[in-house]
């Protein structure tokens, strides 16, 4: 079981902290009122499949023994701009330092695409969604 | 178009960058070879839903003129146990000060549900996903 905890501090402000006890900050653009001090949640979805992914690539290639010196991931996301504007595309891209075979990571990112990755897995497969009032 | 870079460290740990500038860190547990610097990809899609609703409900409820001095939105998803061990069920539980009705954080996040919240929306119909190595 997965627990975060969101509360709320002012304007469209959120402490955000998890079972271990980390906090971040959520906020949202200006343009639509809030402060910008922290990503805003609809970043967090593209972060938590590119993080996802990108976990799964680095085990893979290590265990590979590649010379892995660098990685970045970077991530995409494209948005319909009709409310609920929902992602309609998200693109991630790979890069890894130039010594690293791109075979390598193709066929690591296809082994996480196919077996791991639970974000990938959980976009793909809607979850069941419960929304309580305490 | 929304965008972040996720740029790797060591072991699993990685920093975000937003395009505002924003950082965090993920990293994952322990016991499967992390060192628990800061949250898990996994816990993030679960920020990004409660975040979004969370914030309509908030903006839904100050424009009722409603008179709220804390909300806290608490969120756990339920994972399969085999891999890619994704999400079959998430809970969102909200709570505000006992002067605000449940009517009103009901209804507003129905509105939420039903017509804003971009994360929900995106996780009931899968976006296309495309990845690149560069």
């Amino acid at each position: 079981m997965q627990k975060v905890q969101l509360k709320w501090t002012k304007g469209f402000q959120f402490i955000v902290r998890d079972d271990l006890g980390h906090e971040i900050i959520i906020d949202t653009k200006k343009e639509v009122g809030g402060t910008e001090t922290g990503f805003q949640p609809i970043d967090l979805i593209l972060v938590s499949l590119a993080g996802c992914m990108a976990f799964d690539i680095v085990s893979i290639l290590q265990k590979k023994k590649v010379d892995l010196k660098s990685f970045v991931a970077e991530v995409e996301g494209e948005r319909c701009s009709e409310h609920p504007k929902r992602y309609t595309k998200i693109t991630v891209k790979f890069k890894a330092n130039r010594e690293v075979n791109k075979e390598d990571i193709t066929r690591a990112y296809e082994i996480s695409q196919d077996k791991y990755c639970s974000v990938l897995a959980t976009l793909k497969n809607p979850p069941a969604i419960e929304f309580k009032i305490e």
